[in-house]
């Protein structure tokens, strides 16, 4: 074994047994190497950044509004999002939730293609729509408060308490109905949330507003597989539209409520990330921490991102390669039904005083049944997961997200009519 | 004169007189006509989104960090912004704060170039910089506090007060010292930002950041003139480099002080932006109240942006076609040396509780001289300014930006050394 598989063994043993390896002053960067070494350059036949610039190819792009299915779940992600909540308020019927999902259906229409919103005066900022979509949701006390409670899919309601990890606060949990907006442009986004939430605000009150970010177009033809702020590549093991029961895990058959047939389920956890913290351990702690490889996000047995992780190979020393209390060891399905969607998108806000970072993940996954689909996961991981160390969740929602609609219908119908 | 004439002339006399026309419940979105028509829909020629996503075009592209000036000055402005202010720590000594500048320029250096900061374990996250910038500004109090006070330029103090408009907030003004860090990116922006001010921390405390963004790579070729989330066209009256007095402008010849000499001034203003109030009334008024066409950006007295504007012209009510109150009419230079170089970008942050907006503007000027160049705008937008109904000044920055510096040496050290 050469010193450099000796040391990484050496790290590997004194982090398992309490403590990570610490970065010292002398840490060398791995990045002298630099950007673009690996055979990754851009080839001649890539467009040029300033044609790019001098174009509307990214802003002209559009994603379909109408359709059985709402957009915005199977979308490859677009670079910036926000989430945005509403709860109804009192006194509100039927009549008046139908007005509100009527204006949003009609107001997406539109701006998911390039039109400004019905009472929008300032049609120019939604020239551009950069794959613009909205997907609403409904959260779990919704049709309870319009006496429709008996509608209410088993599954829609808040999670289940996770007392070893979470720390969640009001202001990112919960809500009656959802908003997810996503753009490959932040001025689109900023603007159909805004034209969105400020047209109904007689009838909901906004809970709150959460925005994230992947990288720019242009930045990453590995495309849908995001990098989160530890650098880690994050969403590798998603399902696929080429399996088989890809439709199956992800959208309701009408067997939980007839109105669902088409729809899913939203589920969005913000968690924090420690920066300061996740700092202070070297790469190898970092990779045994994910089970990954932080370079090409290939699993610790493998050498690129998708092979397959081999959960039962033994290294030198005797343990697995992956740790049984890595992330993706603890994270992968026991059974099939145990597979999500994840969607996630990156948030860096302002930072509290004398914090130098407001920074993590928004965890959002697709899936026909969270109690089934999510829950499991999110218990193991609970129990243990050495990510833990590093992240506490602080927001957590559940929503259904009804199916799509046609032209003259609205997002919801088949729930509220009948 | 036709009916549309007429009430739009009618609709200005009652703007005029004491209120907005606000926009009633029958409003009709200009918007109808959607994006793509008036002969901008891209040509054949034009890179595909496909293309694009699949590229690393965007994200490899580089500005130069080594130089006679800092780059993110005149560097055609990147979509994404992060500011960020520091306070040098008590009882530092010159030496401490030339530690503090040799690590950003060092990392700034590598990191532009798509390369992992010295002490950055996380290399993956600077691949692809995106255009990306750093540049250096020392506030008003920083040479003081390390002994060198008389260095410091006469200008650089904080902005008078402007009582009339001014709602200051500590928590956006002031600071010691600033990076600006702008990328096309919103991924390479964080993890800059990041990476540079965790290295520092022992020697300065951060005291606020700030975020920004304009509209993505590839949605406007108009490229350097943004919209703001008012919609307007927002940076149309910079000079040119092709003007004579540019760089006169814009650069200290070492006048000031002799270390200032290829220098610059940043003025930042965070711009609160009160969309509620702003929706309310009807797009005349928008454009009265600006001086400029809402969807060309063209002076009410031309057609194009570019147009020169004439504040003298007469409309057919004897009043001034661009109003004497207006934005542009209050802001245009009465002399020359009146003339800034505005980077403006965007903020839209988490709303506080209840509302449903937290945006504005971060207004970022560049001149050789503040006081000169800018203090008399602000003056006189003070004083009267119709737009001044609808934004709020609440955070208030200078800082002095040192030359740029060539390999080996670090920026700020013409006013260091010796």
């Amino acid at each position: 074994m050469g010193d450099s598989n000796r040391r990484s063994a050496l790290n590997r043993r004194s982090f398992l047994v309490g403590g990570a390896a610490l970065t010292g002053g002398a840490a060398v960067a791995g990045g002298a190497a630099g950007w673009g070494v690996g055979g990754r350059t851009a080839t001649a036949r890539t467009p040029d950044r300033d044609a790019i610039a001098n174009s509307r190819a990214v802003g002209a792009a559009t994603e379909p509004f109408h359709g059985d299915r709402q957009s915005g779940i199977t979308t490859a992600p677009q670079a910036h999002a926000a989430y945005v909540a509403f709860d109804l308020r009192d006194g509100l019927r039927r009549t008046d939730l139908i007005g509100v999902l009527r204006a949003w259906t009609q107001d997406a229409a539109r701006l998911t293609q390039g039109r400004g919103g019905l009472a929008d005066l300032q049609h120019e900022l939604a020239e551009g729509p950069s794959r613009l979509t909205v997907t609403i949701g409904f959260g779990p006390e919704l049709l309870g408060k319009i006496g429709l409670g008996d509608r209410t899919p088993e599954w829609l309601q808040p999670l289940p308490d996770f007392p070893q990890i979470d720390r969640l606060e009001d202001r990112w949990s919960g809500g009656d109905l959802l908003l997810q907006v996503c753009a490959d442009d932040p001025l689109t986004v900023a603007h159909s949330a805004r034209i969105l939430s400020s047209g109904v605000r007689d009838a909901v009150l906004q809970r709150w507003a959460q925005r994230g970010f992947r990288r720019a177009v242009g930045t990453d033809p590995s495309g849908q597989t995001q990098r989160n702020l530890f650098g880690q590549i994050d969403g590798t093991a998603n399902p696929s539209p080429a399996d088989a029961d890809y439709d199956q895990l992800l959208y309701s058959d009408g067997a939980d409520r007839r109105w669902m047939r088409g729809g899913t389920s939203l589920v969005l956890r913000r968690i924090r990330m420690t920066m300061d913290t996740w700092e202070e351990i070297e790469r190898s702690s970092r990779e045994l921490t994910i089970g990954r490889k932080l370079d090409s996000g290939a699993p610790l047995t493998g050498t690129t991102e998708h092979d397959p992780a081999d959960f039962e190979a033994i290294d030198q020393t005797g343990l697995t390669v992956i740790p049984t209390e890595s992330h993706i060891a603890r994270a992968r399905p026991r059974v099939r039904a145990e597979t999500i969607l994840r969607r996630p998108y990156n948030y860096d806000d302002i930072p509290d005083p004398g914090q130098i970072s407001n920074s993590g993940l928004l965890f959002a996954s697709y899936q026909a049944d969270p109690v089934r689909q999510f829950v499991p996961i999110q218990q193991r991981l609970a129990e243990q997961d050495m990510l833990n160390t590093w992240t506490v969740p602080i927001g957590s929602a559940v929503f259904a997200i009804p199916p799509g609609c046609h032209e003259g219908g609205y997002v919801g119908e088949s729930a509220l009519e009948g």
